[in-house]
């Protein structure tokens, strides 16, 4: 069985402001999605993120967003595609300079909150990202939410795909996020949250909440970094995974 | 003789404001020095500089200013050096990528306004700059006001540098820049400004309002794009110089 | 017959940033809409404009509009009716304050482009910018787009509404505006607009593309002060209204 | 002996971003000093801000500071004394509306970091801040650092001053706060900064390290919402002045 990669959001301050627990994380996870400066970040806060996440062997990726700090980047902004395809170019380069300067390296783009889920969801702005990261550099992986519509235009362009699904989310019959607000969108028990991902990653399949299986690839797990139990649940789900005889390690590119 | 550069700050907009004539200036210059996004200019803006630069077969280099929307960069804000250094390596990485979506390629770097002039005088924040610049792509030229900490603090790290005199703006004994609001500060005067430009580059030196001479090698000459006469200005220099003989061209890294 | 009201969005910078011919505007107009500093303006350009319009004897307005230098409040953001509110009272709060500080005083609230749109469309967007005028000072008046959920809102709370007609914009058959981008939706011929308006008030209606009317109380008429004609529309306007025998002023709260 | 106003600083998140305890605080303190959407706060946080205060009995008042969300207002920005004029007085504006708003009334203004520090220190700028308040209410009190320049422009324009000391803060042989990061710059154990308050209190002086005694009426103690041990300061404070005999509450105009 290859090793799995256990991913979170982090570098998700503002100037003073703070955002989760990024070193707790940073001990557990072995991939960093780092906020660009657009919904959360700055150059400080992203420097010394990856400068860390150096030091810790953990793998970073730039994260872009809706530039919408007031919302942290979780609304849907009246950007056309062509215009996210350019925001995201922008974000992408900014988290490359300041990786390499802080002496890593963005092996990836993971796309963030509202911009993620609406790129899952319509086609037109997944390839308008999916361009934008061939454009800049075809060399960089997309992690993608499984089974969206991120992973079909990665594919059409040829980039190297990776697939995720949430530790600490409920799945729909379509194998979509259960939308937050309604029952069994969030599983906050840690235990649980790790039983469920063990149990889809082993069968390789997303479960719903009706037991229903969506069979897809599962090359990460994602732990939210801002949510009340995000450390007791990276924790959970990274000492289930490996009494499973799991590897974690950062997904490397398709050879 | 070499080949002398002529070179204008753009892509100075911010969403639907305007700011100079970018279209004239670019039939006109041979290096655009664009915004990043943080005294001015947006993703948009940058692709669209980016793009038509390459069409024209204008270089284009990133201009990094203060994160200062408000004050259009012109103020200096109170960014310790090292914050400078990452503030600077981010919009280099911001235009690298937009650049290179546009089919352009960054070849070199430009303060902008109050970070620039900071840098001319305090060598600890012209070190900061160096460093960025070494840090994120030890390949990009550095384009500096001559005979500054700039220059020293490029030299001293080992990078390609170049040295600009500006074509609108009078000098004073020590080589330095009249501030603006004092007697003699701007050239406003297009062919004024052609014939003192034609006269330093003959000569190799700046040419203060005294007529003291101050020796310094001349790379480039920047035209002010936001400046009434802008255009004019640079259409006169650029006659003046190649009725001169010399050629205009963007400069190159040193071999 | 009573007079007439001009107005005109006005005060549209941003720092160094400009928008249309203020000055100008303020030689014609009887009343300025005052942009408030989140899609545009800031507190040096607003007691600035405030100060001018004082002196020309002009009213001045809080003009408020979605927080979006980016997109200059043209697009509708996600914001709630209750977050538009909250965000509607604290654009009136500084206009107040600045107005009174530049000797001025504000005496009725417009909203701006997308906002404005929004709340012509959707009763409880409408209800909820009445509610925060409401709230912040009873005694200001609100301006609105004739015929829309504004009106209706302002009335329901027992608002002083007064209605607008443009002048550079054609109307449907609903008596709503005809889209940008689509044939008859502006007008951009100063004296084709100035007839129009005169036939309008006149007539007491709306006229559409087909001819129909759609009675109206009309007691403002509206230029837009970023177009390329504003000021000779505008102008034209106001010679037209004149030569009629109409007085223009301000409008004034019902008694 | 009359009551004595405890005052802390709060409402300091901006969007998703929280800082400070403000529920705790707001049981506490009898004046809170609300931030106004340039250095920290956003409508939304205001008006709810607001809203609690006044179900608390806890007077409030604008807290403005520079423009400078990403340094949390604790920068010197270089405007200049009349941008700051008018950036006060926008701020205090917008804080009027929304308090209105939620059913509470803005009776003072304190200015907030380097603000409230840049003005201490420098004449033109007190006297900037003070004709901002005088110009937008006069009925406005202010709440200025003991001993300062605000004092004296305060003073100066016929405002009602009052003044303030620091709990958490050690004091200087000449009355000002010791620079943070010097050795006695905050005094962290709530016990300590309660006793030190108290003695002040009761001598009607401010106390040096050096145990110098500096006059000064003391009509109000100020504990910093951000820190550590903000809560139990306030709340030790609190206690011992109780304990001592006095009255805590807000402030009241002169008559």
């Amino acid at each position: 069985m290859p090793s799995i990669d256990l991913n979170s959001d982090l570098g998700e301050g503002f100037g003073d402001y703070r955002c989760g627990d990024d070193a707790a994380m940073l001990a557990i996870v072995t991939s960093a999605n780092v906020a660009c400066g657009m919904h959360a970040g700055d150059p400080q806060i992203m420097a010394r993120t990856f400068g860390i996440a150096r030091e810790r062997g953990v793998a970073v990726g730039a994260h872009p967003g809706f530039p919408d700090l007031w919302g942290f980047g979780r609304r849907v902004l009246p950007y056309t595609p062509a215009e996210i395809e350019r925001i995201v170019a922008y974000q992408i380069g900014a988290a490359q300079a300041l990786a390499t300067y802080a002496g890593h390296r963005i092996t990836y783009v993971k796309t963030h909150g509202a911009l993620g889920n609406h790129a899952a969801a319509h086609e037109e702005v997944a390839m308008a990202i999916a361009r934008a990261v061939k454009a800049v550099d075809p060399g960089l992986s997309l992690l993608a939410i499984a089974l969206t519509a991120q992973v079909r235009a990665g594919e059409a362009l040829g980039l190297d795909i990776h697939q995720e699904i949430f530790a600490d989310r409920g799945y729909t019959e379509a194998g979509q996020l259960v939308p937050r607000g309604q029952p069994g969108a969030l599983i906050e028990d840690p235990e649980e949250a790790a039983g469920r991902v063990l149990a889809m990653v082993q069968e390789g399949a997303i479960i719903a909440a009706s037991g229903r299986r969506l069979p897809t690839p599962i090359r990460s797990i994602c732990v939210h970094g801002d949510s009340p139990n995000a450390v007791a649940t990276a924790r959970a789900v990274r000492t289930r995974l490996e009494a499973a005889g799991l590897t974690l390690a950062p997904f490397r590119p398709a050879p």
